[in-house]
C-alpha cells in the first residue's frame, strides 16, 4: 500500500539537550500499593490506557479495561497479567452508549465489585480542517469524549455514592482543552467540557469520597494518537523544537503520574488539572519565545539598539 | 397553584453600594452602527438574547431570530421592529437537530444573506444533583449548549468560508465554564466546551474573515434562568452578597457588551472571553474573600497577634 | 547613526485578510459620557496611555496624565486639550517612589478632586536572554510595573475609601501575562502581578464602590513598546502571520475598550480580564494551528491516511 | 499572654468524610532517588520547606537549606541529617539581597557544587484590609516572593547555564495566586509573579537542561502560614467546610507531589502548575456550589418547580 501506518514512519530523534530530561520507565511508587484496589480504564488495552494498566497492575491493582475491541483488549489484559501475576479483566463496551455503560458497570460490579480507581481515557480524535467537519464527524468524537466520559463517570459515580464508596476518578485530556486549537476542534470542545466535568465533580461530590483529577498530556508517541494526528509523520520534527524538554513524553512516564494522582499518597488532590507535556504549552503560547532564533550577534546590535533608545 | 413562576418570587433588593454601579440601560454605540448589517441570534426571543437583538435592531441591523417556540419569537420581533423600524424575522429552529440547522441557514441565506454577526444564546440548564442525572438529562442539555452551538457554527461557518464573507461571532457561555460547578454539571461541561469551541475557531478561521468571541455572564435575572437555577428565589440573597458590585446584571447592559464585540469598534477583537459578572468569579475564587466578615475590632486584634508572632 | 529608531523600520503591510477586520478609529461612546469626570492616566503622554487620554478628553472627561517626562507630558497635554476642549493635566511622576506618588496624589486632590477613572499604564519593558539579567534590571521592570502599580493603586484606593466615592480602575497588562514568555521575563513576572493585585481588590474593595478591570494588549505599533520590544523590526513579520486578524492593533481601537471600561456603561464589570490582541494568543497557544501550513493537497492525501488507519 | 500562638489555638477536626482521604506519611519514592543530587531549598528550616528537605534527604539528597535564622535552619539541618544519615547544610541567607543571595551561591557552589534540584519555598504573607497596606508592607511581601524568587533563581540559572548543568526548579505559590484574593493582596501578586517567572523560564531556558514547575497548595497547618493568616483560629472551620476532601493537607504529602517533581521521574514536567488544596478551589470558585446547603426534601420542591416552569 501506498500509506505507511505510523509505526513505520521515520521518527524524530530526540534534541541533544534531551540529555538532561532522561526518561525513568520503571514504576516509581511503591510495590503493592495497589493491593487490594480494583482499577477501570476505558481504552486501557491500547496506547496511554494500556500504559497506565500496566503500571496499576504492577502495583498490585486488579484491574478491568473496556473498549470496543474486545480481542485487543483480550490480548493486552492477558499480557499484563502474565507480567504482574495480576488480574486484568477485558471488557467489551462502546463508551457513547449509555445502556451499554449500565451493562458494563454492572458486569464488573458483579466481577470486582465497584472500582477504586476509575480512569476516563478512551477517546477519539483527527485533524481536520474544520469546514470539512459534517454534523456527524463533530458527534463521532464529542460522542465518545464527552458523552463517553460523562456516561461512565456518572454511572460509576451514582453507584459508589449509593454504596459509601470512595473512589478516586482521573480523565485524560489534553493541553489544547483549555486553550482549544484550530484541526481538532471536536476533541477540543470534548475535553475542555470533560475537564468542566471532573471539576464540577470535585466541588460537588467530595463529601461522598470521590475524587477526580486530570491529565492534559502533550504528545506521547501511541499508534492511536499519532497515526491520526500526524499520519505523514511531517509535523513531528516542529514538534519537537517547540517542546522545552527536546523530547516526545513516553507511556510509561505518564503511567508514574497516573499511578500517583489516583494513590492515597494523592488523597488530598482534587479539581486538579496537570499539565504534562514536556513544557510545549507554555513555549508555544509565551509571545515572545520566537526570540529562540536571535542568535548571539544579534542579540549584541539589539541590546545597543534598545540602550540607544530614547522615550517612549 | 402553589408554585410561583420566579418572576413572581419575592426579588433581593440591591445592596446600597450598588449606588456606586448604576446600571445604564441605553444603547452605548453610535445610531447606524449596524446599518447594512444583518444579525443572527439564536433564542432571540426571550431574556438576553432579546435584548441583544433588540440593541441590534435598534442599531440598525436587520436581525433573524431563531428558536423552538415561533409564537414568541414572532411576537419579540413584532415589538422589537415595532420600536426600531428594523427588520426582525422570526425562525422556527430547534438547535439540536442538524438537518433543521441547514434548513434554517438556507432560509436565513436566501431571506437576508447570511449574516454578519452571529450569537449563539440558546441554551438550556437546570440545577439538579449529579447523582440525579439520567444520561437523557446530560443529554438534553449538551445537545443544545454544545452541539447546538456546534451545529450553528459548523454550517453558517462554512457558508462563509465559501463565499468569502467576514463575520463576528459570539457564544454566551457563563462564568462556572472554567471554574466548573457542582448542581449545574451538564451545562458546565458544555459551556466550557463552547469556549473551546470559539477559541479554536478564533485561530483557525481567522484568515477567511471570522472572529469569535465569547461572554461568560454572571447572574442576570430573566425568567429562563432563574425558574430553572433559583426557583424558590432563596439564594438570591447568598448572590448578591458575593458579588462586589452588589447587584444583579441587567440585560440591556449585557446587550451593550455584546453589540461592542459584534461590531466593527472591535474588529482586532478575537479568542477573547470575557467575564461580566459583577465581579462575582473573583469574589468567590479568592481564598480569604472570607474576611470580608473580620470586624474592624477583631481586625485590631488578628493584628496585634500577627505582629506578636515570632517565628515559623 | 547605524541604529534606525523603530519608527523609522520599515514596516510589514497587514495580511491581505485583514480587509475583513477594519480598524474604526472614531470614539465609539456617546459625546459627554466622561462629562464632569475626572480621569487619571499614568504614562498618558505617550502611545497607549496618550490615545486613551485623548479618548477620554474626547468624551468629555478631564484628564490628569502623569509619567517622569513632563515635558512630553506637557505637550500632550496641550495637543489633546486643544482638541478636545476640555482641561488635560501634566504631572511629573515616577511611580517607583511610594512617596512621589503620594505626594502627586495629593496634588491631583487638590487640582481636580480625587479621580473617577484611573488607568495604570505606565510600564517599562525590553527584550533580554534571562541569563543576561542582573538583579537590577530585574528591579527596573517590576519596580515601574509592579510596585508602581500598587503604590498608585493603594494611594489612591485608600483616600477613595476614606473619602466614600466610587471609581473605576484599569490596568493594561498584556497577552503573557497569564502565559509568562521567555525573554521578556521580567515584564511577563510584574504584569501577573498586576493582575493578581486588580482581581484580589475586585473582590475585597467592590463593597466600597471601587472596580478592577484589565485590558491585556496583543501588539499594537507605539514607538515605546517597539523600540524595545522589535528594535530591528525583523519579528514584525512573524508576529502578523500569527495574528488571526493580519494585522497589528491600533491605539484608537484600545482606545474606546478602554473607555467602555471605566465608563458606567461597564458599571457592573469588575475582576474582568480581557485579551486585546487580534487572536494572537489563541492562535499561538493551540497546539495544531501549525496546520495551517498544509496544503489542500496535503490534507486529501492526510485524510486518506487516516481513514486507512486500522485501530489503535 | 493574652495572645495564644496558633500552635495552641484550638484546632478543628478534620470532617467525617475525610476517612476517604486517608493521608499517606511516608515516602513514595524509591529509596535512593536523589542519591548523588544536591538540592537546595529556601526557607527549609520551617514548615513546608522542611517536610521537603526532610522527605529529600530521606530519598538520598545532599540538602542546603538557606534562610534568616540560621539557629532554626541549624536545628532543623541537624535533626533531619541525623535521621536520615545524610547531609543536611544550613546556610544564612536573606533573599531579599541579591549580593547576599550571589555570596550564598557561591558558598553552596564551593560546599556541594551547584544544586540539581532547587525548591523557591520561602514567603512571607499576613492578612490585612488592602486600605490599611502601606507602601513598606506591600514591599515586606513582594521583596521576599517575588524579588527574593527571582533573584535565588536568576543567580543559580545563570551559573547553572555556565556550567551546562541540568536542574529542577520548583516554586511554591499558592492556589489564589491565579484567582486572586483580598486580604492577601501583596502575597497574591508576588505569587502570581512568581508563577509567571516559572512559566517564562520553563520555555526560555528548557533548552539549557533546566526545568520548572509550580505547586500551589491549600491550606496546610504550619505555625508560620497559620499564625498569620488565621491568627484567632476561627476561620478554619469556615475553610474545612469548603475542602471537599474534608480536611486540611499535610506537609508530608506535599513533600511527596515535590519530591515527584524534583525526580527524573518527572523529568518530562515542565511548566505545569499543579493545585495542591483538597478541592478547595473548584469548591469555592463554582458558581452553584452554595446548593450543598439544599435537603433532600428542598431538592424535591425545587424540582418539581423547575418541571412546571413554562417557556423563558
Ligand atoms: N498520545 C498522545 O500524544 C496524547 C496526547 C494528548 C491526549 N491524549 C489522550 O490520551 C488518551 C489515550 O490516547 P492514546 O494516545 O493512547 O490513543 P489510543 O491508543 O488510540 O487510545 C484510545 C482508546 O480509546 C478507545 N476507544 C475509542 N473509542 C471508544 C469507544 N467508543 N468506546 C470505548 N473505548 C473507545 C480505543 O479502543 P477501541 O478502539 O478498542 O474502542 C483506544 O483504546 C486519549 O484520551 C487521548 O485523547 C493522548
Ligand atoms: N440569565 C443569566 O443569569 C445567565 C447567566 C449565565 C449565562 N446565561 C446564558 O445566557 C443565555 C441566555 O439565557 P437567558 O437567561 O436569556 O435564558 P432564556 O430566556 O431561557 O434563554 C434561552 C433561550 O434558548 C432557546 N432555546 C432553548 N433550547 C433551544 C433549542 N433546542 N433550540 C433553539 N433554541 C433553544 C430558548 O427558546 P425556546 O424555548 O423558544 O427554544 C430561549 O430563548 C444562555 O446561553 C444562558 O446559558 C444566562
Ligand atoms: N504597545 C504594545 O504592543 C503593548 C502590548 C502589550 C502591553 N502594552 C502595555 O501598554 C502600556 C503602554 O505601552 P505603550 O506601548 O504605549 O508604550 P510607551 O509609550 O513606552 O508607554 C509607557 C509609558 O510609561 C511611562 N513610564 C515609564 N516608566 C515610568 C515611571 N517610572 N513612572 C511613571 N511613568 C513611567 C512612560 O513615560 P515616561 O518615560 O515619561 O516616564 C510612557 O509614557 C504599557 O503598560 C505596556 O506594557 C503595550
Ligand atoms: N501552609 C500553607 O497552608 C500554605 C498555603 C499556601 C502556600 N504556602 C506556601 O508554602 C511555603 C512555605 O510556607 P510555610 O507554611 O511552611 O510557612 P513558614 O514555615 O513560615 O515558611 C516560610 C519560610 O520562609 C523563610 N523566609 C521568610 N523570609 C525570608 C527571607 N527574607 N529570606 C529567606 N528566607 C525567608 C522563613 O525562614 P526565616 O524566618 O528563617 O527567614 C520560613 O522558613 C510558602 O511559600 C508559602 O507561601 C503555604
Amino acid at each position: 500500500s501506498c500509506f505507511h501506518s505510523s509505526s513505520t514512519v521515520a521518527q524524530q530523534p530526540p534534541l541533544p539537550h534531551s540529555r538532561f530530561f532522561p526518561p525513568l520507565e520503571a514504576a516509581m511508587l511503591p510495590d503493592g500499593t495497589f493491593r487490594g484496589r480494583v482499577a477501570f480504564i476505558t481504552g486501557g488495552g491500547t496506547g496511554l490506557g494500556r500504559a497506565m494498566t500496566a503500571t496499576l497492575s504492577h502495583l498490585g491493582a486488579e484491574c478491568v479495561i473496556a473498549s470496543r475491541k474486545l480481542e485487543v483488549l483480550q490480548q493486552a489484559a492477558d499480557e499484563i497479567s502474565g507480567q504482574t501475576g495480576n488480574k486484568v479483566h477485558a471488557v467489551q463496551l462502546d463508551v457513547r452508549d449509555p445502556q451499554a455503560v449500565t451493562r458494563c458497570v454492572e458486569h464488573i460490579e458483579s466481577l470486582t465489585g465497584l472500582p477504586d480507581v476509575i480512569i476516563n481515557n478512551a477517546a477519539g480524535n483527527f485533524v481536520c480542517p474544520s469546514e470539512n467537519l459534517s454534523a456527524n464527524a463533530w458527534k463521532s468524537i464529542t460522542d465518545i469524549v464527552l458523552n463517553g466520559t460523562a456516561f461512565v463517570t456518572l454511572e460509576l459515580g451514582k453507584r459508589l455514592v449509593r454504596s459509601q464508596k470512595g473512589a478516586a476518578f482521573l480523565a485524560i485530556t489534553t493541553i489544547y482543552a483549555e486553550s482549544g486549537s484550530g484541526f481538532v476542534v471536536p476533541s477540543a470542545a470534548a475535553k475542555a467540557g470533560v475537564e468542566a466535568l471532573y471539576k464540577s465533580l470535585a466541588g460537588e461530590w467530595g463529601h461522598y469520597g470521590l475524587r477526580f483529577n486530570i491529565i492534559q498530556p502533550g504528545p506521547i508517541r501511541t499508534k492511536g494518537a499519532f497515526s491520526r494526528l500526524d499520519p505523514t509523520g511531517q509535523f513531528e520534527a516542529g514538534m519537537l523544537s517547540r517542546i522545552p524538554t527536546g523530547r516526545l513524553g513516553q507511556a510509561s512516564e505518564m503511567a508514574n503520574l497516573a499511578s500517583y494522582l489516583c494513590s492515597d499518597y494523592a488523597s488530598w488532590m482534587s479539581g486538579a488539572v496537570i499539565r504534562f507535556d514536556g513544557g510545549e504549552y507554555v513555549m508555544m503560547a509565551g509571545e515572545f519565545n520566537e526570540l529562540h532564533k536571535v542568535t548571539a550577534d544579534q542579540w549584541k546590535v539589539m541590546e545597543k539598539m534598545i540602550r540607544s533608545t530614547k522615550g517612549s
